[in-house]
C-alpha cells in the first residue's frame, strides 16, 4: 500500500471540494480517503504531500498520440497546404515500430502534464496498445472508420480484441468523420453500435466548411445526420464540436452525447471557438482533449483548461463566462466518463488510482487564494509533482518510470524522423 | 567568468538564427560568442549545456508585479464588479512592505518563466525598486500619472531618482491612461517628456469602451489624442493596443511607437484580440507583456507567446497568421527595446548577460523539428533550466538564488494577504 498524507485532496463527489484527507492506494485502487488514523497498516511507501494537492488525473479525451512526430514540423501555414503536403504524405510512411516509439514519447508528455488516460484515434492499434501497456499508461482506443480503410470489418475484430487485451486498454467504436466516411460505411458502423449496444464517437462539426459540406450532402448538420443514422443510439461523443447550432446542442443534451472540446487545436488551425458555455448551460456532458501535437503543438491539459475558460470570456464578451470549476470538472470527471472510464473519474474509495499531485509550492500557485482557479488560470506542467496511473507512480519530480529512459525514446524518435520527414 | 558550452545559441542579430556557439559571461556582460577555443581562460564556472538552448531572456513589457497578491482571488466575474469590489478596495490597503514582499514573489515567477526584465507600473516605487535590487532582478519602472495622485510633480523627482538608483533599475515616464488622467495632467506629462526628451507610455486602446469614451470626450481615439498632446514626441508605447484602427496603426508605425500586447489579460477580461499581425505588417514595433496576475493569472511568457500567435490565427481565420519567429522576436528583442533596455536584447558580445537556458530534453520539446516553433507552440515553464540576470544565475533547475528562500516569501505573502483580503 501507498499512503499520501499531510496534504490536500480535491474531489468532485457531490461537487468540487478540497479536504485535508489522506489517500491510501492498494494495488490499482484507492482504498481509503479520510482523516489520518491513529493506527496505520504497514505501507510500502509513505508520501509526505507537504501541503501539496492530490487530485484526479486529467483525461485527454481526444488525441492522436503518435502525431508528436510532426510537432513543430510545419506550422504557420494555410490549412490545406499543411494537411495535404505536410501531414498526409508523412503519415503514410508510419510503420508499427514508428507508432510504438512516438506513442511512448507522447505518453511521457501526458505524464508531465498530469494526464492519466488518453482517448486516442490513429493507426496501427496493435503497436499503439503495446506502447501504452509497456509504459503502464491507460488508454481508450477509438476506431477511425473512413473510406480509405481497405477492410472496415477489421474494426469489429479490433473491438473484440482490444476490449479483452489488458486492464489498461479498452476500445470504442468510432468513425473518423462524416466527411471522410460514406453513407454505407456509416450504416455499417451503426449496425455495429446496435449489435454491441455500444457508444460511437467521431470528429464532429470541427470546422465551418465541414458543417456546410454535410448540409449540402445530406441536408443535415453532422450531429443531426449522425443521430439520424443511429450512431448515437447508445451514446457516444463528438470531437471538437466547434460549430454547433442550437438544435445540435439540444440534441447532444437530450441524448447525453459528449461534446469533447479541443480549444488549442481549434485556435492553431483557425477552426474557431466552440460554444462551451452554451453547451454546458444546455446540459451537454463535456470533456477536453488536446488533439494531436501536429496541431497544438503541446499535450498540455493546463493550456487546454485555460483556453477552454478564457476563450469563452472573450468570445462571449463576458468575463464571467467559462467558470474555472466547470472547466476543471470537464478535464477530470467529464473526460473519464466521456471515454467510458467511470472508475477513473474521482478520488474516492474503490476508484482506480489514476491521480496527480500538484506542487503548490511554486510561485505561480502562491498565494493560495483559490486552488481551483489557480489550477485553471495559472497552472503549468511545472506544477505536476507526481502522476500515478493504475496505482503505479509513472512520473515524479521530473523523472519518468515507464520502463524506458526518456533519452532512449528521444533518440529513437529522432532516428525515425530522419527516415520519415 | 562563466562558460556555457556544448549547446545551441539562439540569437536575433541579422535575423533569428541558431548556432552551436559557446557563450562566455564576465561580470554582467557577454564577452564571447563563438566556436569552442583550444585555449581557455580560467573560469569560475563551466556549464555543460548538454545540447540545450541558450537564448536571450524574455522581457515582460507590461506588468503590475505586486498584483500577484490578487491571483485567483476573484475570477469569473463581470469586469466592473471585479475591478470596483475586488481590486481597488484591496489595492488601497497595500503598504510599501506589502509591495516589497509581493514583488519578490512575482520575481520568482518571472524567473521560473525565463523572464529577465519587467516593465512595471504600480505603487510604492521605493519598495518596489528595493525588492528588485535585493532579488538581483532587472526592472524598468513606468510612472502611472492619473487624477488620483495627490502630487503629480512627484513623478519628476522619481524620474531623476530611479534613473540614478542602481544598474538594475531605470524609470520611464508614463500616465496610467487617458481615461484616468485629465487633459491638464496629460499636458504636464507632455512637458516632462519635452523637458527630458523622454519617451512616454500608457494603457492605450485596451477596451472598446475606453476608445469610445475618448472619442466622445475629445473627438479622437486614444493614440491620436496622446500623439496630438505631444506625449509621443520622443517615442514611447501603448500597453494593450487591443482596439487600434487603421489610422492608429499607421500613426504608431510612422512614429515608431511600441504596441505592447497582453493577450492573456485581454482574453480573461474579455477585452478582445489585438490586431498583432496587422500591426506587425504595418511596421509597428511590438513587444509582449503579461499584465498583472490579477487578470492573467500567471506571469508566463510561454502562454503569452502561444496566445499572441494562435489568437491571430483564429481571429483572422488564417492558420498562417501570427508566425512563431515574429512572436519570439517580440518577446525577446522587442520587449527589451520597448522599455529602453537596448543592451539586453540579444546574445552577442558586449550585451548584458540577461539570458535563459531552455531544457530541450523534455518530452514537449521532442523531436526537435524546429526550435523556434517548439518554444512558441509547445514551450512551458518546465523548460526553463536556468535564468541569468546581469551575469548572475538567479534560477536553476527549479531552485531560486535571490537572497531569500521562496518558502519564506510565500509565508510572508500569505500573512499579508490575511490582513489585506
Amino acid at each position: 500500500m501507498i499512503r499520501f498524507y499531510n496534504g490536500k485532496v480535491l474531489s468532485f463527489g457531490g461537487g468540487l471540494k478540497i479536504t485535508e484527507d489522506e489517500v491510501w492506494v492498494d494495488g490499482s485502487r484507492i482504498v481509503y480517503v479520510g482523516p489520518a488514523r491513529a493506527e496505520l497498516p504497514p505501507f510500502q511507501r509513505q508520501i509526505d504531500l507537504k501541503g501539496d494537492l492530490l487530485m484526479p488525473g486529467f483525461k485527454d479525451a481526444h488525441t492522436h498520440t503518435a502525431m508528436v512526430f510532426l510537432r513543430s514540423y510545419a506550422d504557420d501555414m494555410p490549412l490545406q497546404e499543411w494537411l495535404y503536403d505536410k501531414v498526409f504524405p508523412h503519415e503514410a510512411k508510419l510503420t508499427p515500430e514508428a507508432i510504438y516509439t512516438f506513442t511512448r514519447l507522447g505518453i511521457l508528455e501526458y505524464l508531465s502534464s498530469g494526464i492519466t488516460a488518453s482517448f486516442d484515434m490513429y493507426y496501427h492499434n496493435e503497436a499503439y496498445a503495446k506502447a501504452n501497456v509497456d509504459s503502464g499508461f491507460r488508454t481508450v482506443i477509438c476506431s477511425a472508420m473512413n473510406d480509405f480503410d481497405a477492410d472496415p470489418t477489421n474494426i469489429e475484430r479490433e473491438f473484440l480484441r482490444f476490449n479483452d487485451y489488458h486492464e489498461l486498454v479498452s476500445y470504442r467504436l468510432g468513425i473518423h468523420a462524416e466527411y471522410t466516411t460514406s453513407r454505407q460505411r456509416m450504416e455499417y458502423m451503426a449496425s455495429l453500435a446496435e449489435k454491441y449496444q455500444a457508444p460511437c464517437y467521431m470528429h464532429c462539426a470541427e470546422t465551418k466548411s465541414e458543417v456546410e459540406g454535410c448540409v449540402e450532402r445530406y441536408g443535415l448538420t453532422p450531429p443531426q445526420l449522425l443521430d439520424r443514422m443511429g450512431l448515437f443510439r447508445y451514446g457516444g461523443g463528438g470531437f471538437h464540436c466547434t460549430w454547433m447550432n442550437d438544435e445540435d446542442i439540444a440534441l447532444f443534451a437530450r441524448k447525453g452525447i459528449y461534446a469533447i472540446t479541443n480549444p488549442a487545436s481549434n485556435l492553431k488551425l483557425a477552426s474557431g471557438i466552440a460554444p462551451v458555455d452554451q453547451m454546458l448551460s444546455a446540459g451537454v456532458p463535456m470533456a477536453i482533449g488536446t488533439d494531436g501535437a501536429a496541431s497544438n503543438n503541446a499535450l498540455d491539459m493546463f493550456r487546454e483548461m485555460y483556453l477552454a475558460s478564457c476563450l469563452q470570456k472573450v468570445s462571449r464578451n463576458d468575463a464571467a463566462a467559462g467558470k474555472a470549476e466547470n472547466i476543471l470538472t470537464m478535464a477530470c470527471v467529464g473526460g473519464a466518463r466521456a471515454m467510458g472510464l467511470n472508475d477513473c473519474d474521482d478520488i474516492a474509495e474503490g476508484k482506480l488510482a489514476d491521480l496527480v499531485v500538484i506542487d503548490l509550492h511554486r510561485p505561480n500557485m502562491q498565494p493560495v487564494n483559490n486552488i481551483a482557479k489557480n489550477l485553471v488560470f495559472a497552472g503549468s506542467k511545472e506544477n505536476v509533482r507526481l502522476t500515478m496511473v493504475n496505482g503505479r507512480v509513472l512520473y515524479e519530480k521530473g523523472a519518468f518510470f515507464v520502463g524506458e529512459e526518456p533519452e532512449e525514446i528521444y533518440r529513437q524518435a529522432a532516428a525515425l524522423n530522419r527516415s520519415i520527414l
